[in-house]
């Protein structure tokens, strides 16, 4: 049985944690932390698990906790676990981090997008990019994975297959992303009102979202040279759900065939990828509550652009989803271990 | 392992039995049968299935089909299990129908307010009412369970224990619930449209509602006595979730502690009921994707009325997953058997 | 010209107060208070609002800012206006306010249900309950209208004439209540994020909610005698709308049209209530962004209780928009000036 | 006063057209033709009229109608007015037509979109295309106003000046564009239902949409040259607005002020144009139930791509707001007459 313990645990993506760990067949949640709401029960703050997780959230003296653990989740804000980590709460657990702090490989190019000092540069070359579906021989091998957000994994494994068969022209790649607001995370914020979200849609963040460079790193990894591209993020009156839209202009005689062709063969066997028919559209709604990552493309033969579409619910696949699934990798489990679940529709 | 079959697959109701018993470790689905949609694989219908349940949907020759399963779950419109069940389909396999066709004991009851003939009046008295936490000896012996609805469940879990007490005067009880619009099903009517639901809020069926019998029986029995009361549903722009409000004035001398004694009491040991810290209001999204039942109460002081609320997802408690607990009971297995799914937020 | 000043002008309240006076015809917005916006474009705040006023906001001096208009609407917290407002700020100006501070006669009531102590007793007698359509007569006399609230708004008009004619037994009354989030302010707390409330319902404030001695007290006018009632208000994932279901047993040998006599009697000639035909039930959405109060009811002889339901746009003729009709009884313009916005609908 | 008829009066389009026409100072609403609803008082098919519009639908005699009425609005399906239109008609009454039948100069682009025959493609010519701040003059001149979609109103004046300017490549135009469900019109079909679009989000029509060679033609006109576009059209779970992302890559040496000045010259004195402070994004609710289009743009100097985000309410500028416009121009009226809805927010 594995022992886990989350940093974070009442953010919406530590919450999900939760949710799902505490049906984890080979798992067990330890302590759950949470700096705002040490000394109340967990279920008090997500009465959703009452009877199921009644336990104290605690303090974040990491270092002592980690002594109890196997793993250690951080779904915390970006910086804490750069300040916090060290070599020494490493050799004692595992750490998955759900924040953006060891996703990028180079500290400048971090430092730039995030506009905070990075705490310990010299653990990010220690630092796994967790995707699991494309780096997962490196997660086996790390005891740190950094955690991919809910925009990159869509978006990446919406496009890794055509960059990496090179069968788009990279250079002309547009990401039009459209998320659900629990993304925004459970912060009080006006901007994240009921009244100011609901019968609303907006973009923001446009040419300076941080999620930008990590899609264009491992880009740049598929295609052999750097990639720069437009990601655009909407806000979208729905709790859960990440569509991504991608717009590229192919190459010379690439078809419908050769496109498919590179999916299949990139997610052959993998179980949390599925490949809609040509043409279908995939839905928010299709994935909602699982693991899976929905793609669907379009060739238009008018404009030579193909149109992809990748969606997830940001919170499973695009964070804590992902995230046991990295453990199940970390601790050699079968990877879709505690991830059986049914997507919820309506 | 137990085989199943669904009727009515592709209606909301159906399509939750199909995300529950995929995933149940003892049963398996054999076949579903849509008459709208013969000859399409389920998955076509219903995205969120792809590679999931991707085989087609049949027609309904229910006695040819009975020969090949354990059980038969109807999620059928009203009359059609009665005009179709006999004693030889009986015999051959179990029924569990979501449908009202069973559940009113007095034919004429049935006549009147569903407004149809009833197919098999012969056979309502080998029906048992499927709620399970109230009848479960019962539904142990029967071949016939008669599923209990959404409003219904809520209404007489959250009255139940008030009544058979005596702690309140029945003859003053008023049920305002609220409803999702699943409840409302998957058919194609102006009234369901988005647009005419979002943003919107509207009571319906006041004072005439089917299940105002249905509940009226029920707690007749917990009374000893024949109840009359106010029964009037709400359509909220949310997908799941019942909530039900239901106030009543208390006996002389009636406590607080009197009547948390008397829940606590009745659901001793219930693992889908989810009595709240006295003055908790339940939320419906609490209960979302699982089979809880959450009741909290508050009395008033001024009044001298206790005002309870109950919360469950439509779909699960008040359908699809009490059909599942049902079929649990039928087959003596585990009554939590495929059904531990944890609710979820947001 | 009336020249108008807003308090609280970017609240929810308050800015619908704006959209509705900058096309009123007959009145000019002067100057808008807002202390945590001082120095900033209003459409800086309110981006709808961009073009139509983009003037700053101000702080609030009451006194000064009095001498520059001829009426002040307060759309503040409970407790402000009572701790600012004078004799001399009186005798400049009228004054509307939409907080609780003068709603109710008895000042020990006042500080009992909010918890508060009062800063202007000696000014209550002064306030006339701004509930238009039933004290016309005295709000053309005052120069100080406690504007009612959204629940006691829609509460009060559709049980008045049952109450007003003996029709009911008023201590049976029981009233639930579904209102839309803005209601609840653009104060940012979890409790009001999107993901809290979207697919979400849930009862609050059950039995202590401070609306209730407001309706108590108008309806006990209206009976001859003390009124005590439930009033139950529930949260709903829509922006705008309350919908009242009330409940309450009528007196022997009342009939259907007894009530639709008391009703129109009533209701005679008001521009905006409308009465719906018998049995049909008011949507929420068929009011939006109107001045309107529709009202509708089903007897059941079984019970022999009668359903009220009411509603309106708990933003207009919920708060602001009754506001600018208090204001045209004030200075003796036509009541429905500035007033004549159709329901939106979808 | 104008005499006004309104054919399809009871879709989302046409109960938009009598919410606007019954509070115009110079338009009084003759007759509503409604083939569904033959007879049935408008306010009992949109509730939100009662006491404001209890006129009866009438069916569709265009020639006879015409007879009594200035100018004819049609919001039917595809198909209908070119099937019904004749020169006779036009010469009783002017038409503003809000399906696509006009919209088109070349019927053979029309017949291979929409997949139908045109039924007068003699009256193509004498049509001019409505939107209004790109073809004033021309519209003063005609009898049939072809009014434009709510995507192509939004897409189209988003680009225009930088197609217009020559300050962006055309050929690399992709827009994406995301809708409210009021743009599917009040037709019963499964997909419409609330629980199928609430909390879900889709693309459809990828590279097929009808709207696209209706922008592309525009767009045309305003290069000089052939414009082929990408045109991706998104489900959102809100009843109005439309949000326009736009991408295209500027030429070189183009800069943000350069961009800004296309803008303000294009615009100058157009009261339902607002331009949006640089780097704000425009949000869907900033426009609700106004005949505002909002623009706002950004330049991503990494990417040398300009994203240009525009959005309306769909059934007022990109439908019966621009009606209206149309009505105003085609009958010398201020431009804004009638038009000056402030938005409603939230």
């Amino acid at each position: 049985m594995i022992k886990a313990g989350i940093v974070g645990a009442t953010g919406y993506a530590g919450a999900e944690l939760v949710r799902l760990l505490v049906r984890h067949p080979n798992a067990r949640i330890e302590w759950l932390v949470s700096k705002s709401y040490v000394g109340q029960a967990f279920s008090s703050i997500y009465g959703n698990m009452l009877n199921i997780i009644d336990e104290d959230c605690i303090g974040d003296d990491l270092s002592a906790l980690a002594e109890s653990v196997d793993v250690i989740f951080t779904a915390t804000p970006q910086g804490y676990l750069s300040q916090s980590l060290t070599r020494d709460i490493l050799s004692k657990a595992k750490v998955i981090d759900l924040s953006a702090d060891y996703r990028l490989s180079d500290v400048s190019v971090y430092e730039k997008w995030y506009g905070i000092a990075h705490g310990s540069p010299e653990l990010i070359r220690d630092a796994v990019y967790g995707l699991c579906e494309l780096h997962r021989d490196a997660i086996r091998q790390t005891r740190l994975v950094a955690n991919p957000g809910c925009y990159t994994t869509c978006s990446i494994m919406s496009l890794y297959p055509l960059v990496k068969e090179g069968l788009i022209d990279a250079s002309t790649i547009i990401i039009d992303a459209k998320s659900g607001t629990s993304g925004a995370g459970r912060s009080s914020k006006v901007d994240n009102l009921f009244c100011e979200v609901n019968e609303n849609c907006k973009a923001y963040g446009v040419s300076t979202h941080r999620h930008t460079p990590e899609i264009e790193e491992q880009l740049s990894i598929a295609a052999g040279y750097p990639v720069t591209l437009n990601f655009t993020p909407h806000l979208i009156p729905m709790n859960r759900g990440i569509l991504v839209t991608a717009y590229a202009t192919v190459n010379d005689g690439v078809t419908v065939d050769a496109i498919s062709s590179a999916y299949e063969a990139c997610y052959k066997g993998e179980r949390f990828v599925r490949l809609l028919p040509y043409g279908t559209c995939p839905q928010t709604k299709w994935t909602e509550g699982s693991n899976y990552v929905d793609i669907g493309f379009v060739l238009d033969e008018r404009t030579k652009r193909v149109i992809v579409m990748g969606s997830l619910d940001n919170l499973v696949k695009g964070a804590a989803g992902q995230a046991v699934q990295n453990m199940n990798i970390l601790f050699d489990m079968d990877e879709t271990c505690g991830l059986d679940c049914v997507p919820v529709f309506p």
